[in-house]
């Protein structure tokens, strides 16, 4: 009924304020302490918008937004995992996958599998929305590091090579964003919070 | 120029970092904490999207979306001002219309303006969008209280009826969230967090 998806809404988003306390490697720019997933993708979602004319090819903005917000959902039961540590990556997929039907199964279902489908464009990383979200999602933590100094890189020592190879998929969504990027890795290298 | 412009906007995704570090009066559902506006803002426009099929009328849900992801960017020169506190509410609109220069005149004058415009198309309440979001965000700090037991309630000696002088206008924009409103007060009164 209409009434029970209103419950299993307002629901859900009681259960959704977990992800303020869902805790990344990534540290606020002005080092204070470290971001949660809540407060970067607000960042992520807003970002994009603002970015929107940057991108390789035109996008529907209001989409890449939408999936900025709820790319990290299920982070509430799977947690999150950094980027450079590859073994809990191949772990981490299955356990995604899983969290991603707890999560997205407490909505009525087709909110539920409409926003499950809008997440798994976004891992795919094959429509112009997700090429774009991903770079978004790629360049806001390099972004960070560069104004702390490197707050994650220096807790998990990584290297140039590691960033470049990470971050180079910014490119497929915005070649003026992958070459600001270049930029900055360059400059973090020389300034020394960046192994070379 | 175009580049000029885009480094107007990466300057302002720094910038915007700093709402992450603007403290509201709001606790997060689990109590453990009082809540950022970077992650309030989140959860605002991410709950409008779910819930867009029970506002009163249609309304445009991505441009509600949006304007929940912007709608609290002066308060990182203006700081939050509690709802219940009147004097303050009085001083805090001509600071925040000073902090919406500030805020949006560091954009590209085109993207700055449309900005502008759609905070203030929020703060009038007129339109069916701003209505809706409105709702959205008087909705989430009341919905933390019942959650929390009055998290910011205590601290404010708050009672019932300034929450439903305040929470009203959620009225305006969804009747049916009026409703869960005003039983969750009555819960809130009836179980003695809310003061009669």
């Amino acid at each position: 009924t209409k009434n029970s998806s209103f419950e299993k809404i307002i629901g859900f988003i009681g259960y959704i304020d977990k992800l303020k306390s869902v805790i990344r490697q990534n540290g606020l720019h002005d080092d204070s302490r470290a971001e949660n997933t809540a407060e970067h993708s607000w960042h992520a979602a807003l970002s994009a918008v603002l970015l929107a004319p940057y991108a390789n090819f035109p996008v529907e903005i209001d989409k890449v937004s939408q999936m900025l917000l709820i790319h990290d959902l299920i982070e509430i039961e799977a947690g999150d995992t950094f980027v450079y540590n590859d073994e809990a990556l191949t772990l981490q997929e299955q356990a995604e996958q899983e969290a991603a039907q707890v999560v997205f199964g407490q909505l009525p279902e087709d909110q539920g599998e409409s926003l499950k489908a809008l997440w798994e464009e976004f891992e795919a990383r094959e429509t112009p929305e997700a090429k774009f979200a991903k770079a978004i999602d790629r360049f806001l933590p390099l972004y960070s590091n560069i104004q702390n100094k490197g707050y994650s890189w220096r807790i998990h020592d990584v290297s140039q090579s590691q960033v470049r190879q990470i971050c180079h998929i910014i490119e497929d969504g915005s070649t003026i964003l992958w070459d600001l990027t270049e930029g900055m890795i360059d400059d973090a290298v020389e300034q020394g919070f960046l192994k070379p």
